[in-house]
């Protein structure tokens, strides 16, 4: 077990700091010695994917995404960045460091859209098939910050539009799914200050390194 | 039920005839007097599922579309086609003369790329909830005959270059699947003639039609 490569994965709302924590994560990797790092983003990541991620945060006049089709295009993409990406990495010894992948989906679609998540977890299961995560983090944000934070940030997005409810489901949904995983968690307060979340991150990630190297 | 607008869907190999019948029905439509009948393709038919339809058939450097997520892409496209046309059309009386639905994924995905069948059939449920044709027309065609009549009409595409192993797969699961259907099919046998093919689609149509209405 000791060389093996590890498939992280960060989750939260947007403005919860995932891409922030990446980089930061990334940096305490290389800290532990860990230099072989692949960043992923979802949906994304892959000739195919990008093109999917595009359609998927488009708006068309007229014509809006049905809640199915959004899960749909999310797994279609997952599916794509999972084996040209994911596996052939993992299979030489290269972590994965990935912004989003599953929770996310059964936190938007599932809580905020209300596709049921059993439905989800079927799907999930004929695409990602026996490859689960090692570790995730989770940021947790309120949506009321994480949003202030994205809307700083940059013009938003098509998800990014959606009203604070939606958010509330997605974060609910969030909490409640992250105990059902079969893989490690980190839960890290979001709604601290930037220098306390690098602290507890690092805190955190280097004891469960510590557990799982030994 | 006299003046509910019907749900046709035509099936078949590339080169069955799909096309040509469609054309030939919608005359046949008019005939029996009905004269409100919407024309759909899958994938496509919508903004969405065209640009998915795009994806779909082109062809990526270096990176294949798996088979799963091939299995997506028509459903997300299925999905924006019955949302926003199949659905409104029937609601408004508009009778629906469809190129392909459920059972070419079944056929194609299922049959040509060893998706388990099953799996397409929880997808469709998600999609399709209480959506059901009324007819299913299946014409059916040799691979050697029916790519023959396709290569003498375009340049192949990236399903229609694959090799005739897999399309024999596809038509023995036609063959068995058509029979699973919970609506009404009609067979032709589309390797005789085109006017052999005419007469024969008119008889069984008429025929259908006189059961259906009264
Ligand atoms: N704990 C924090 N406190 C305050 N601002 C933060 C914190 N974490 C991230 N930010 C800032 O909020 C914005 C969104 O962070 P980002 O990492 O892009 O979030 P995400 O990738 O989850 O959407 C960025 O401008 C980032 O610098
Ligand atoms: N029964 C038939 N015999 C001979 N040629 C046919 C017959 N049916 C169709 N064709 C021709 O074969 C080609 C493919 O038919 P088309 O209707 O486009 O098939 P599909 O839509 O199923 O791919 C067309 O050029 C068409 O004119
Ligand atoms: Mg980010
Ligand atoms: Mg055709």
């Amino acid at each position: 077990m000791k060389n093996k490569a590890k498939f992280i994965v960060v989750e939260g709302l947007e403005g919860a700091g995932k891409s922030t924590a990446i980089n930061y994560i990334y940096d305490l990797l290389l800290e532990l010695g860990i230099t072989n790092v692949q960043h992923t983003r979802e949906p994304g990541g892959t000739l195919i994917s990008e093109e999917i991620r595009r359609l998927f945060k488009k708006e068309f006049e007229g014509e809006n995404l049905t809640a199915i089709s959004e899960v749909l295009l999310i797994f279609s993409a997952r599916s794509q960045l999972i084996e040209s990406v994911i596996r052939p990495c993992l299979n030489e010894g290269i972590w994965i460091l990935a912004d989003r992948h599953n929770l996310s989906t059964i936190a938007y679609q599932g809580g905020g859209r209300n596709i049921p998540i059993q439905e989800i977890k079927s799907i999930q299961r004929m695409v990602c098939k026996n490859l689960e995560p090692d570790l995730t983090i989770f940021l947790d944000v309120s949506p009321e910050i994480g949003l202030s934070r994205a809307r700083l940030r940059s013009k938003l997005d098509r998800i990014e539009k959606e009203d604070i409810k939606f958010f509330n489901k997605v974060r609910s949904t969030y909490r409640n799914e992250i105990n059902e995983l079969n893989h490690d968690v980190i839960l890290i307060d979001s709604n601290k200050e930037l220098d306390i979340v690098k602290q507890e991150i690092k805190q955190k990630l280097f004891q469960w390194f510590k557990n799982t190297k030994g």
